[in-house]
Parts: C-alpha cells; structure tokens; sequence
C-alpha cells in the first residue's frame, strides 16, 4: 500500500462556517471586527467558501433580538467584505421552515452571496426543494444539507436523496447534528449519497459536530470515500461540541493552495481570546448527548446551569424513563 | 453492510494508564487519594488493567524529586491497592535503559502487579528484549510498548517485529507517541503487527495520543483492525495532548462488563479540579507538533512560557531551519 494521504484531490472544496455555525451560541452576536478578521483569514488562508450566516426570517425572530449574522442584509454582508474582491465565494444557510426565501433572498446579480446551502430535516423536504429551486433560479449555487441524519430512518433517506438528487442542488451534505456517528457509518452514508448522485455531477459533502472528538476523524473518512465539500470552523468553534476544526483539517490536506499559518494567528489574536466569553468543545454533557444520538440542546442547557459539572446527574436525566 | 459497531469482542481488553501516562505532566506527584479514586473506578467501570506508575531507576532519578509513582515501590503500591482484591490486573511500565529491572522488579509471587509493559524505542530493542525474559521469568504477564513508530523506517520495525515476536511478550502495542497518525496508518501498522504474531497467540495493543484529535477515532480503528488491548486514561489525562479518553471509549464499547457511569463520577469529583493545576489536551502547539510528527518536549516547553499562546511564533519556531 502507497500513502494517499500525502497527495490532494485539486476538486475538494473547503468551506469554513465558522460565523454561522458559532452563532448558534450566541445568537449571532459577533463583533464585525471578528467576522472581518475571519473573512480575511479565509482569503489568506486559500479557504474556498466562507458561510457568513443565515437568512432567518424577520416574521419569526425580531430583528434586535439578534445578531445582523442571522439575517445577512446585504447592507451588513457588504460592510465587511465589500464587493469580494477575492477568490473566496460567500454562503449563507437558509433554514426550512424559517426562511422568507421568496422576499428575502435577492437575486444573485444584487447581492455579493455566492451560495445559498438550504437546511432541512427529513420531514421538510418539499420546502426545501421548493428552496433549492427559488435559489437555482435567482442564479446562485445551491447545496442541500439534511440535518440530524443520525435520527433518520434509511427508507426515508433514500427517498430523500432521490428527491434531491433530481434537484439543481450541486452539493449534498452528510451532516452529523448530534455528532453522534462512528466513521463506519459515515463510510455508509457518503457511498449511499454518492450512489444517489452518481452521472449527476453533484458532489457529497461533510459536515461533522465534535460531541465524541470525532469530527475531524469522520471528515476524514468522509474525504476518503469521495466527499469533496468538507466544512470545518476556526479552532472548531460552533454550538454546543463545536466542528471540525480547520487548523486540523487544513494540516491533513496537502493541496499547497492551502496555507495554515494565517489561521493560527486568528486563533492566536481571536479565537484564544472568545473563550473567556463564550463555550463550546466536548466537554462531557456534549460527549453524553453525542453518545445517546440527542440533539444538544439539554447539554447546553445544563453548561448554562450551575450544575454544570455534575456530569453524572446530567447522564442520569438523559437515560431515564422520564 | 449490518452494524458490526453495536457487537463487541469479549477478547477486547482495556487498560487504564492515567496515572502513569498523567505522571508525565507532574513528575508522578499524584495525590494518594486521587490514585485510589482512579483504581477504584477501573474496578467499579469493568476496566480490565490499571497501570500504576514507572519502575523507573532510582539511580538516574533522585527519589526525594518525584512521586512514588515514578518508583511504585510494593510498600506504596499496597497503600492504595491492600492486596488487590479485584478483578483488575495492576500493571508498571519499565523503560528500557531507565530502569533496573533486574533488582527493582521482585518474582511475581512477591508482589501485587501483574503485568510489566516494557517500552522501548527501535535502537533498544535488545535491552527491551532483555527485561521482557526477565519479568517473564519471574512470573509477569510482559507487553512491549514500541514507542515512536511514527519515526521508525519500515525495515527495522520489521526487525524489530520479528525480535519481538520470538521473546515472550504476550502483546505488541502500536504506540503514536508524537499523535501523528492518521487512520489509514494505524490500519497499516495493526496489519502489519498482526502478520508479525500471526500463529503465535499473542495480541497487538493501540496506545494513541490526542494532539491531532484522533486518539481515539485511531483507536477505534486499531480495534476494527484487531488490536483487542486498548489503552486510555481518564478525561483523556496524559502528557501533552493527552491519550484516549476512556468516557468515549467505554462509550463505544459494547461489552455489557464496562459501565461509563462511574468514569463520570471520577470526571466529576477528580479530573474536572485537576484542569487548575496540571494541563492536557489538543492545544494548539500539540496540534503542531503532531501535525509535524515531533515530540511534544518543545509544545511542553512553550506552553510552560509566558508565550504559551503565541501560536505562529511556536509554528515558525518549529519549521525553522536552525
């Protein structure tokens, strides 16, 4: 056996969410100076993709409750990276059920977004290819990310990834919510939506959550079984265990485009420097939820709680019958 | 493909190593209270063999410097463990060239441990191979921990493979001392080890370390791969980055004989108070020099200075060409 690993695929893509995916810890609240800083670590950093934040819509989250993260207006998109004038295209993530996509997501030609990556569970497929579709057609790049799959019941699945796979989506996303998944079952997963989109030119992605210190070792696996569109975050920064984090994923890749060291000075002048005010990692009540496939939200519940670091009280509100 | 990750192998066996891997970050002072708390856990969790400490040589290291579990003198041993009346098997390590073996290790029948673990860099497989027939003739179960394979060029692990095959060792450890493997690696080297003890009844062991976060999405691989001896620590203790956490995984492990319920318990009361005083973990410089496949010694270096978060000064530090 030769050594794979010190070679690269030109076509793997890397998108970083940091932005969007921390935001879910606090409500998108994110200084500019941040969000900049991150843009430009990206564009130095040779990163493919930078997903900024969602389109959330306004009917249903107040708009001074949150962070102008949660609702990229084009007005606050283009305060921190102006035109673009770099090779880094721009996301945004537009949630089923809680996006006003049709008023909300401007055609292509006015707005500095490049991709718009529509989220859904399984149960909300038709609104989201009715998304996908409305986003396809106002001229943007269209990924669909099935969330929480961990919880998802195979012919159901299956009959999701045809449904997508029909659809102008270019970009499937394996996506472990609960960070719950063994890479066997993320060996299962990428080929099960590789054989969906097989002849449709589609690419499968990854997208991991870190609840059991798996989600750089299951992007891996992912990448070796043919995912080309890898999500990771800045020091692994995200909710609850955080995600795949970049200084680890940009050292395995070998495509000399990528260069680590602009993202160990973010980490060093930024990323350090959040965890005095905000919390994520696999600490044991993410690494409890993770091992039980729940979603965080109680682990986060109870890091907010004093109770804290009562880690076996918390596993015993998980497991009981209650 | 079924779920082969939901069996388990009653033949798999995990060793605890917290003290003695955790005794790296604090020259073995470990409080009396914090050792039986950890021994009693591995008996109350199913856990199969702790590892107490080092037999290290009193001639190279002053006794009055360290704590008595860099000596484990019976005295001390018997202070924590009475007679071990317990299913766990107790275990030392002895370093090749760092211990007098032939003194300071007294017949089986004189004391409470049960199993030695000689470790031994590739240059000293002769010495190792020494102190392997030696606690073999006084009455121990004996492993050889190869350490830094990640350094060794393939023609002297084969060597030294078939060397170690021949003495009485009853395991062979795949030992990532740096954390610089990747799974495909680990998958490498169990075959190889295990083509190596083919025949012979002996098992291969996975001892792997956390600065890339793959200690133990790398275990778990070993295991696929069929090492059936499995080191962790508690919280994931140990030198630098740490090792595999033992909360993921007995998570993991199916064996109805492991229970995860009084590891969180030590987490909780033990290992959470610890985080003051000693540090481990994927840190950013372990980060590095795993990625660079070098030992720790300098990460270890760097997070004792006032500059332990400087990390582009430690990255250049560490590709420089002085």
């Amino acid at each position: 056996m030769k050594a794979p690993w010190i070679t690269y695929r030109p076509e793997l893509k890397v998108l970083d969410c940091t932005i969007r995916d921390g935001g879910l810890i606090n409500d998108h609240q994110w200084d500019e100076k941040f969000v900049k800083a991150v843009y430009q670590t990206c564009v130095d950093a040779g990163i493919d993709y930078m997903e900024v934040g969602y389109k959330a819509s306004k009917k249903l989250f107040a708009r001074n409750k949150f962070g102008d993260w949660k609702f990229c207006d084009e007005d606050d998109l283009r305060r921190v990276v102006g035109d673009n004038d770099s090779e880094v295209k721009l996301a945004i993530m537009a949630d089923a059920e809680k996006c006003d996509y049709r008023e909300d997501i401007p055609p292509k030609d006015q707005s500095v977004i490049d991709v718009v990556r529509v989220a859904t569970y399984v149960h909300q497929i038709p609104t989201a290819v009715a998304m996908i579709n409305d986003a396809y057609d106002k001229g943007y790049e269209v990924t669909c990310n099935l969330m929480a799959v961990s919880t998802v019941q195979e012919p159901e699945l299956d009959q999701a990834l045809e449904v997508i796979a029909a659809s102008p989506a270019s970009t499937v996303v394996v996506v472990d919510s609960f960070g719950s998944l063994y890479a066997e079952q993320i060996e299962i997963l990428v080929k099960k939506y590789k054989s969906y989109l097989n002849g449709t030119g589609k690419e499968v992605g990854i997208h991991a959550h870190n609840n059991q210190q798996l989600a750089f070792a299951n992007t891996i696996e992912a990448i070796i079984h043919g995912a080309n569109r890898i999500d990771a975050t800045m020091g692994g920064l995200g909710r609850g265990a955080g995600n795949c984090p970049m200084e680890l994923l940009i050292g395995f890749l070998r495509n000399p485009k990528f260069r680590l060291r602009p993202i160990l000075k973010l980490l060093e002048e930024y990323i350090e420097g959040l965890r005095k005010t905000v919390e994520w990692g696999a600490l044991i009540p993410y690494v409890i939820t993770g091992q039980l496939n729940q979603h965080p939200r109680s682990a986060m519940k109870w890091r907010a709680s004093e109770n804290k670091n009562k880690f076996v009280d918390f596993y015993d509100s998980c497991v009981s019958e209650e």
